[in-house]
C-alpha cells in the first residue's frame, strides 16, 4: 500500500467550512486505498492571536513559555480535523509533537529535529486510522515542548515523509503550485510541472513563500519527492525531486523577487582585517539577519560596504551602524528602504554562459540601475529600486521566455 | 519555609489586565517568603469557544479528541501567566498536565487522578521559581491527554496541595467566600469564616458553585485545608476544614438553591421487583444524570415515581420514559422544568431534632407548596415551584437566624 503525507496550511483550515472540506479530501485518499498522515498547521490567524497576547503581556517573551503558548494553535486543529475525518466516517487520530515524539534539540521558537519515533503512528495506520500530528511543535529530551520556527509545518511533512519513507510528500497551500514568476504580476507566468530541490531552495529564500527552504534542504538530504498543490483544487501542482540532465537544458526556471529588505552602505572605511569582522559581529549580535553584503576593491586605503537588512530591522540597524561608524572613523552611513531584489533561478546556469550578462543588459534596456549584486552558483540577484520590481520581473520573464517553455522535460 | 497552593479561575485571568493583576498578586506571596504552586483555569470564554468549534463539526465529538482541543485552553494560560510574573521580576515555569506528570485514568472528558508525580515542581520550587500548572487536565498511563470536568482545575489544585504536603490551598474566585446564603437573593446574607468539608460538599453539590463538589470530597479525604477567597480584594474569605465539636452548636450552616433541574413523575407504575432498575437504568444509559428520586408506599399494587434530572436533559428524559411507560403499562408520565430545589445545610442537624419540621412550617407560612423531599444527615432539599426560590431561600435565611450567627466559634 502506497503512503502519502498531507501537510495542509493554515488557510485551508482556516475556518470550519474548510476544516470540513479537507477532511473529505483526506477521506477520499484514504478510500481510493492509500495510507494517509496529515500534518496541519494551526487555523489561519491563530498563531498572530497567541503572539500578541504574548506580546501584551511582555516585550520580548521568555522563548520556553513562548513555545508552550504557541503550540496550542496546531493542537486545537488536529483535534478538529480528527473530529472531521471521524464525522465523514472514517477513523482517524491525533498526535501531538509530544505523542508521535517527534524529538529536537532545545532552541526554543526555532528547535531542530533530532528524530522521529514513527512506530505510534505505525500502529495508528494499521488499525486503519488516519494519522492527523501537529506541524511546527517538538519535544525536546527533557519533555519541553519546542516549535520549529515560521513555516516549521512544512518541515514536520518533509521529516515524516522521511522518517516514514513515504511515496510522496504533498503540500497544500492557497496556490497551484510554483510558478515561473508571481502570477500577480506576469500574467503569462506558468506553473512549473517540476523543479530541482536547488532551485526550490533558492526560490523558497528569495521570497517565493510557497514552500519553507529549511524544509527542502530537509527533503533534498533524504531525497523525498515533494508536490506542491492546491487544496482548493484537483489540479496537480509542481513537482520538488532532484536534479536530472533533461533540467540543465533550461537556462532559468523562474523569477523570483522580494521586497521585505533594506539596504544599508557604510562609506570610506579603512580598509584593515577585522573591520568587516567587527561590523557584522555587531549587527549579529544584535540579533539582526544580514542577506547579500558587498565590498569593492579598496582605493586609496579605503571602501565601501553594502548589506541588506529585513526592512523591519532598518532602523536599529542604522542606528547601530552609526554609532559604529563614528567608533572606526567612517565617513557615512546611507540607508534606503525602498529596494527590492529581483532574481533569477535556475540550474541551467551551471552550463550555460552569459545568463548574469543577459539579466544586466535586460535590466539596463528599461533605465533600471542595479544597486547590488549577488550571485550563487544557479542564481543571480539583483537591488534595484522598489519602484521598478514589476516591470524588471515581467521584463527578465519575458528576456528568458520563460511563458514558451514546455520543451526540457519540464 | 510554607507552601501555598493558589488556584485561580477564568474569571481571574479572563483579559491581558487581569492576568498581570494576578501575577502581581502571585510574586507579593512569594516576596512575603512562601513557596507559591500556583493552579490556573482556561481565560473565561475559552473553553465554550474550542467547544463550540468542536460541536460545530461534530454532534457528539469523540472525547479522546475533545480533551485534545479543551487541554489547549489551559495551555495558553500558563504561558501567558508566567510570561506576566516573569515581567514583575520573578522567576516562573508553567508546567502541563503531562509534564508535571498529573497522572490520571483514561476516560476522557472526567478522567479521574491516579498520582501526581511531584518532583519537576519541587525542583523549580529549589530553584526559587514559582510553579505555574495547567488546571483541569492530565495524561493517561499512555501518554493521552485527558480532562478532569468542569470544575476540574479545583481538584488539580487540592490534589497537588496534598501531593506537596501544602500548608493550604487557596481557591480564588469572583466571590468573598461561602456565605449563609446567595448575597443576591438575601442582602442580609453572612460570609462563613470557616466550614467543614461535608457542608461544603452538600453546598456544591446543592447549586452554589464557588468549589467543586468533588474537590472538596478530595480536600476532606486528604485532609487540604482549603481557603475560598476573592482575586479582587485582599480580605480573608472562607476556610474549608475538618469538622470541629463548635461547628455542631449551629443547626444551619447555610442555605442553597438551584434552579437547574426538572421533575419527572411516572404514575400508577406496577409495584413489582426490576422496574426502578429498568427505568434508571435506561435513564443512566442515555447519560443523564438523576439527583432526587421519590417513591411513595404503594397502593393497590401500584406507586408513583418521580424524579429530577439537568434541565437541559429534560425533552430527551421526557421521551425517553414515556416511552418506557408504555413498555411497561404505566398511567401517564408529567414533566414540569418550571422547578427549584432548596436545601438547608448544617453539620448541627445531626444533633440537633426538628429542624426539618422547621423548614416545612416555614415554607407552609408562606403557602409554598413542597413537591419532592429529600434528606441526608446534613442537609434537607425540598423541590418547590421555581417562582418561590428568592422567597424561600429569604425565609429559611430567617427562620434559622443566619444573619445572627456570630458564636459557635464561626
Amino acid at each position: 500500500m502506497t503512503l502519502v503525507v498531507q501537510k495542509y496550511g493554515g488557510t485551508s483550515v482556516g475556518d470550519v467550512g474548510r476544516i470540513q472540506r479537507v477532511a473529505r479530501r483526506i477521506v477520499e485518499t484514504k478510500r481510493a486505498g492509500q495510507d494517509v498522515v496529515v500534518v496541519v498547521s494551526a487555523m489561519a490567524g491563530e498563531t498572530d492571536r497567541l503572539l500578541q497576547l504574548a506580546h501584551e503581556i511582555a516585550e520580548s517573551p521568555n522563548e520556553r513559555e513562548l513555545d508552550v503558548i504557541l503550540a496550542t494553535g496546531e493542537q486545537v486543529a488536529i483535534g478538529l480535523l480528527s473530529l472531521a475525518i471521524q464525522a465523514s466516517g472514517a477513523k482517524a487520530r491525533s498526535f501531538t509533537g509530544t505523542q508521535v515524539r517527534i524529538l529536537t534539540d532545545n532552541v526554543h521558537t526555532k528547535a531542530r529535529i533530532l528524530n522521529i519515533d514513527v512506530e505510534r503512528i505505525r500502529q495508528a495506520l494499521r488499525e486503519g486510522k488516519i494519522a492527523i500530528v501537529a506541524g511546527f511543535q517538538g519535544v525536546s529530551a527533557e519533555d519541553e515542548v519546542t516549535t520549529l520556527g515560521r513555516g516549521g509545518s512544512d518541515l514536520t511533512a518533509v521529516a515524516l515523509a522521511a522518517a516514514l519513507s513515504a511515496d510522496v510528500c504533498e503540500i497544500y497551500t492557497d496556490v497551484e503550485g510554483v510558478y515561473t514568476a508571481d502570477p500577480s504580476l506576469v500574467p503569462t507566468a506558468r506553473k512549473l510541472p517540476r523543479i530541482s530541490f536547488e532551485e526550490m531552495i533558492e526560490m523558497a529564500s528569495l521570497g517565493t513563500k510557497v514552500l519553507q527552504a529549511r524544509a527542502v534542504e530537509y527533503a533534498k538530504n533524504y531525497n523525498v519527492s515533494v508536490h506542491v498543490r492546491s487544496s482548493f483544487s484537483e489540479n496537480r501542482g509542481t513537482l520538488v525531486v532532484q536534479e536530472d540532465p533533461d533540467m540543465e537544458k533550461v537556462m532559468v526556471s523562474g523569477i523570483a523577487y522580494d521586497r521585505k529588505e533594506a539596504k544599508i552602505t557604510i562609506t570610506r572605511v579603512v580598509d584593515r582585517p577585522g573591520i568587516a569582522a567587527k561590523l557584522f559581529g555587531r549587527v549579529a549580535e544584535a540579533g539582526i539577519v544580514v542577506d547579500m553584503i558587498v565590498q569593492n576593491i579598496s582605493q586609496d586605503g579605503h571602501t565601501d560596504i553594502s548589506f541588506t537588512v529585513p526592512r523591519t530591522d532598518f532602523h536599529k540597524a542604522m542606528e547601530l551602524v552609526k554609532g559604529l561608524a563614528r567608533e572606526i572613523g567612517a565617513d557615512q552611513v546611507l540607508g534606503d528602504d525602498r529596494i527590492a531584489k529581483v532574481s533569477i533561478v535556475g540550474v541551467g546556469m551551471r552550463t550555460h554562459s552569459g545568463v548574469a550578462a543577459k539579466m544586466f543588459a535586460a535590466l539596463a534596456a528599461e533605465k533600471i540601475n542595479i544597486m547590488m549584486i549577488s550571485t550563487s552558483e544557479i542564481k543571480v540577484s539583483c537591488v534595484i529600486e522598489e519602484k521598478y520590481t514589476e516591470l524588471a520581473v515581467r521584463v527578465l520573464h519575458d528576456v528568458f521566455r520563460l511563458e514558451s517553455q514546455s520543451a526540457g522535460g519540464r
